[in-house]
């Protein structure tokens, strides 16, 4: 397999009909994250944006991409991690999230959820009963917004891989989570003064691209999975139709991109214990803090 | 396999974990007909509804069935089968419409296409070098509006089933044509005057449950395809991820109803050639004939 350069490919884009080697892959991959950030107008100039780094892949390859872009962009970029206190993991991915922005002289600030609020996600987990990803998308949700708007961020970047939106979207359409799917662009406008704008630069990208482009820049990442990480039967389902239908999931997402989907939409009040915007009162995350006190 | 009525089942009901006998299964499935116009509101009592046959089993069973509810629901129904003028097929399906109509008194309308227009489908796709479905979409669209409007009728219902729905929505999502979609709902409310509210009775039922309800009343209807069907690639697809996870076209199907996609939408003119509403001018219709002549 060989790029269009001559040189040996590392990677062949299927949706894209296209082998590229490492080089020409980096030049490729930025300047797709380029056009669709300019596309939806994700950043403005003078802006913050933190990246929320999990020390995976994906949110090395977004830090990476946008630190690249960020001259031209005219935007200042900083990380964000939060350690959610999974023992045996927490402590590897902090350590990979602390080796990349060292190595990318990009400020990073560290939430450890066990030293702020005493309790770590599995404590929270069992005390609510819930399932650890589902305490876990409430702590990262809350203070992924919270932490970097007190630090003067005027976004939030995440690392949301192509593979991710298109599971998320049959996922939660086959549930009836309209609403959710509905939010699901690559820019979610701010929808109260302490809500920042989320932005998702890697809508297009897949997971496979942002471990190459990671891997073609030399950038550390954990490559091990979170204990707690269950598959989705959605994830394998839509493998299984890019199969049968090359750039479907690309297809899939450009369609999330170009339309509006309207679906009831719950109203924002505030937390009257932490004073955060929500839309129950108290909010997700002080209500599991509070079953787990 | 057996039905709770302790009978023979006829079907299994994978999405409902039900195994019904014949009898049980027309209950059922009128049931779930009779719920579905209630809550989307299909049709208003005083109404004439024309459903659109093709000599198949979906718009039979969408006849038969409608017919079943007619008078609980308060309307009347009738029916309307255009003739294409496909060599070999279109008497076929044209005697299974005239034999089902007798059998359930229903007075129907035909439209020979070449007695009306001098011209059948396959000429009008040789003479304008389009697909004799996409010539066939153009055609029934526009007769199945502007003969039942002047015929009286307040509605058109067509046969469009589970298979349908999911098969649309995919095949025209990776194609980039959002608008459709956002056209894919029970109910097509009026857009214009001219323009009779379409309705989709069957949106959440099977093409093997609308089968299997003209078999068990015993209906006549044409097996064979037409000649010029092609099968989809996404037909396939949807069965594929139905097997792994069954329910889905079902829960697919809910969502459409719930939500609304907006897509940017076409404006109405009218047609100097028909006077008929169109997006372009002449319509489609008529710039087809003049293709032919």
């Amino acid at each position: 397999m060989k790029c269009r350069c001559g040189k040996e490919a590392i990677i062949h884009l299927r949706p894209y009909r296209l082998s590229l080697c490492d080089s020409c892959f980096v030049d490729f991959y930025e300047r797709k994250v380029r056009r669709f950030i300019r596309k939806w107008r994700l950043v403005e100039p003078g802006e913050t944006v933190y990246v929320a780094v999990s020390g995976g892949k994906d949110s090395a390859a977004c830090l990476a991409v946008l630190q690249q872009l960020s001259v031209e962009l005219g935007i200042d970029v900083a990380a964000i991690h939060i350690n959610l206190g999974i023992t045996g993991y927490s402590e590897k991915v902090e350590d990979a999230c602390r080796r990349l922005c060292r190595m990318l002289d990009i400020p990073l600030e560290v939430v450890n959820l066990v030293d702020a609020y005493g309790v770590g996600v599995e404590e929270l987990a069992r005390s609510t009963r819930r399932s650890a990803c589902s305490v876990c998308g409430v702590v990262k949700r809350y203070l992924m917004n919270r932490v970097p708007r007190e630090l003067g961020a005027n976004r939030v970047a995440t690392g949301h891989n192509l593979d991710d939106v298109v599971e998320f979207f049959f996922k939660n359409w086959t549930s009836g989570n309209y609403f959710w799917i509905s939010k699901q662009k690559p820019l979610l406008p701010s929808t109260h003064p302490k809500v920042l704008p989320k932005i998702k630069p890697l809508f297009e990208r897949s997971g496979l691209e942002n471990e190459m482009y990671v891997k073609a820049r030399g950038l550390p990442y954990e490559a091990d999975e979170c204990p707690h990480a269950v598959t989705s039967r959605w994830g394998e389902i839509a493998e299984l139709v890019e199969e049968r239908a090359p750039g479907f999931k690309l297809a899939f997402a450009r369609g999330l991109e170009e339309i509006k989907i309207v679906a009831p939409e719950p109203q924002f009040t505030q937390c009257s214990v932490c004073g955060e915007p929500s839309s129950g009162d108290p909010c997700a995350f002080c209500r599991i803090l509070r079953a787990a006190a």
